[in-house]
């Protein structure tokens, strides 16, 4: 069945988190270029692959799925994985913090990055937020200095790999508005962004997708051989 | 171990929604109320439950769980209920709706309510997100329309009894700024709306958080017997 994952990314997109999880985990999987200049997202094509128009999605033998975290749930209770499998006792937990990345980082990161969209107060949406998200960077500094195997562990997680993807984006996006964001003030969060980049995982993706040598401790502007981040 | 299962809830905040699952999956459980009024999520005591501070959180043999969706996953997966299975060939697709309710709809209804929080153009920043959510609204009339047992089937599902609360909400909330919502518009959602409403598990959580006859298709504020909404 693994040989049937096809990835619908694009460059430091949220796909680059399932990326990360598929390479992590060893699974082979091909990779479909959504052409984000000529809004492919936006297209019937895709839709019929994810309703909802946004990146990732990975088509399966089980049909398509989409959203990131379920993807990345997905994908471990399938295959096997550094997630706690459903009758674990730490699988409540793991959900929780699954659901906090996806819901509450995410979701306020989004809004950063496409502020004008919502307001003519950009600016001032985005100060409101940056608190918010600090606050919530400094929950997962504490929760990632527990270092449980799902979180903060030695081999990164499903959730070590979409907090690296999203530490990533807060020093990146939007241009000249991350002023904010010091990842030294995150100790644990730089540690773990650290020794993930220096995984095979992260490497290959970063190359896949033109990451630059650190891609989470030290991010550059994505320079990607093809497609375009935005 | 189901005896064990304790929800710390505010009326007609995001633990109904664990309330209707319980009460529909016939779990035995106990209620805490969360005193909004006194900020009491934001007290030490809670954290320790829920770091994040949001409502509701569930106390279990395995520890506290938190996030609403986290919740359903775990107690479908845990107890047996209206999801698919990790192993069943739908199960992909009920992740990314869940997903798709806790980070997309969910997340934008927050939002909408708490606007005045964001930014200064909190009627603006409404105005953008109104578009948004009835594409989200209208997304999921067509999935609906599907009656897949996990979403607009017979008996509620988990993510059926999710998105009847935020029917309600959509109708609610914030007090004076919800003219842009008409479930009329969204026929597959006004019928779940009714005949989740008729269920036993919709009844006894109206009369435990004063949420009226008809709380998700002809929602009146709540009028609850102990606690605050706000």
């Amino acid at each position: 069945m693994s040989r049937d994952l096809r990835l619908h990314y694009a460059p430091d997109n949220a796909s680059l988190v399932i990326r990360l999880a598929l390479l992590e985990r060893g699974l082979p999987f091909e990779t479909v270029l959504v052409d984000r200049t000529s809004r492919a997202q936006d297209s019937e094509t895709y839709r019929r692959i994810n309703p909802a128009g946004r990146i990732p999605a990975l088509e399966t033998n089980d049909g398509p799925i989409f959203e990131t975290a379920a993807i990345l749930l997905w994908l471990s209770d399938r295959f096997g994985g550094l997630l706690p499998a459903p009758d674990a006792p730490d699988r409540g937990a793991a959900l929780s913090w699954l659901f906090f990345l996806s819901n509450t980082l995410h979701a306020d990161l989004r809004l950063m990055f496409y502020a004008e969209r919502y307001t003519a107060d950009a600016a001032g949406l985005r100060a409101s937020l940056a608190p918010q998200v600090t606050r919530s960077l400094n929950l997962l500094d504490a929760q990632v200095a527990q270092a449980a195997p799902w979180l903060g562990g030695d081999v990164p997680s499903p959730l070590d790999l979409y907090l690296c993807a999203m530490l990533r984006w807060c020093a990146l996006y939007p241009q000249g508005g991350t002023g904010w964001f010091r990842l030294g003030d995150f100790p644990g969060l730089r540690a773990l962004a650290i020794r993930t980049e220096a995984r095979d995982s992260a490497r290959i993706a970063a190359a896949a997708e033109g990451l630059g040598p650190r891609p989470f401790s030290a991010p550059q502007p994505a320079n990607p051989p093809e497609g375009s981040a935005l």
